[in-house]
């Protein structure tokens, strides 16, 4: 994968390990970007290094565009579909079975799959600017994958809001009152600035503490390791639909 | 069923299903209505005419005000009573198993099983004049019926909160922040202007997509079934109570 | 347990009885506490002369301080830590068991195992300096045993989110926004003039639907009499930490 392509990179800073991921179309996440993001998390789960981790995207803009509308109308058959839309369940469940507290920073809009990553980390430190949406039903498929880990975070009513008006902007402010986002900043210098603050806190707090918690968080998501292959199937069949070819082109 | 003891239509439009419930007495809901109603969704579940559903109700008061007092007070014995609450259980379990979606219209006040209609559809949309309350523990008996829907609507701590203050009406901005709507409007204008957009897209919409969000948007109730008959025998058993007698009787 | 080292007694008013626990240090709960706190809702559980009960504690400061860190100081093996935690397990699930409705009088700030206090009441009547923390992460340990009643009251997000960030006080607002506080008063006066009125009309509504009702506020939380131990077992194991030595000693 070249940089033109986005890319994935972990950096380690006192005992807290910040993974970064970008793509040049506003942070979206081709099948690429997100095998590299899977890894990366696996990968500082297992960090002697790492006591905390920082999951961010690159720029000031977008956080994260969901699943990249070019790879989707390249799908040809459901088994493909299933296969890209595991892409997020596998990043999901890594972020899960992590035993690390993982902090997300959310300095802009998340879309679809993005909203997955931000409900997938245990804490978010968002801006103002953070507004989300999944916006799945409008291209004929639905947040199917990142639906337990949406769902998990803001609630059954909140989740089934999202997912049927996919075509509303909803707050930073939203997101924060409904439990997706930790605190909200109105800059992302004041982020930045909370971060550090917890993060510091976090990488000197003690470790098996923190494993501890990080189960007893996930408790009850064992079964996610079947529940999400079975969700991309969903999305993966959809997403060859009339409608989802229609939706697409136009966009 | 005359019109001066209420009545259920529904009209269609544009693949828009609309379903009108009335009774005098502030849209209360006799056991001919329930059974009604129950009608008016299981065949707009199946009417190929219909892509999205809306619930509403006549008038520009009272949304609903629950049970029908009079029939309440005519049950004489615990069979009687599991039969009469049956009706509320029949209508929640026709919306849960509906693979449409179902919009809430929710003009004014809702009271007990008025409500678990505006938690058993999938995304309210509501005016400021819509207060709520659940009023059943002030006769003598509780929410057992709708519980399993208000409480997976807006959480089990917002609906043990409303279940034990019986007398006092929560806000619709209360009900918005909990959950149960997802959107509040300042006048029944700016309601059916919001009804009518988000209608408009869902009628156009993949409808396969919204069967398969409608399942995870209701997975894990499967066993609604056998619960709210027990919750409805729950309700019927304590309808007899002196207590509740008394209660009735001076409303 | 002399006066000097706390109290809780019950008063019985008019089928309603408070119960008050005291510790001079910040109605801390020292095992002592625990054991009569755990004694008196049960008997309060059985008294027929009682039909609602309210919990408080004493004073106009700090509603309750949690564990007690000196008691916490004196552990030594893991059995006498499990055995310290399995007081704050015993409460909650004496309180969960009561087939009475409890009202939280919180008039100050809840640290800890006083949250899990806040959290295993039925409705919480506070004030706004009823600011709330989950402390113990700080400690080397984590909010193990109060986790499942605390998740229960607020969601999975909210609780995640006090637990990581274990320096940081949420207001008496962010807690009633969370659903741990169903009202939240500017004064103890306002405070106890609701409670007043609440426990009033408690006091004469129906037993058995306040019974039933219990139940089913308290649905799926059988597991919880295995569960809490082993939570306790867990805290009980981290306190003996080096990391929980060193920062216990420097409080």
């Amino acid at each position: 994968m070249g940089v033109s392509d986005g890319y994935v990179k972990t950096e380690i800073h006192q005992k807290v390990g910040t993974i970064e991921f970008h793509h040049p179309q506003s942070n979206s996440l081709p099948a690429a970007v997100l095998v590299d993001l899977a890894k990366a998390i696996n990968q500082a789960a297992h960090d002697p290094e790492i006591n905390v981790i920082v999951l961010r995207s690159s720029g000031e803009k977008v956080f994260c565009a969901g699943a990249s509308f070019d790879e989707l109308l390249a799908i040809t058959d459901a088994e493909q579909g299933k296969k890209f839309f595991m892409g997020f369940a596998n990043v999901i469940n890594a972020m899960r079975r992590c035993h690390k507290i993982i902090i997300g920073r959310i300095h802009g809009k998340c879309v679809g799959g993005g909203v997955g990553l931000a409900a997938a980390v245990d804490y978010c430190i968002a801006t103002e600017m953070a507004e989300i949406k999944l916006s799945e039903l409008a291209v004929g498929i639905g947040p199917f994958v990142v639906g337990p880990v949406v769902e998990r975070r803001i609630g059954t009513s909140a989740f089934s809001h999202l997912a049927i008006d996919a075509t509303s902007w909803r707050s930073a402010d939203w997101a924060k009152r409904k439990g997706l986002f930790a605190e909200k900043h109105a800059s992302i210098e004041d982020m930045d600035e909370s971060i550090s603050r917890l993060t510091f806190i976090l990488s000197h707090s003690n470790p098996e503490a923190m494993e501890e918690l990080k189960k007893i968080f996930w408790a009850g998501t064992e079964h996610w390791d079947e529940l999400l292959p079975q969700r991309a199937a969903i999305s993966g069949r959809l997403v060859l639909s009339e409608f989802t070819r229609k939706a697409l082109k136009k966009v």
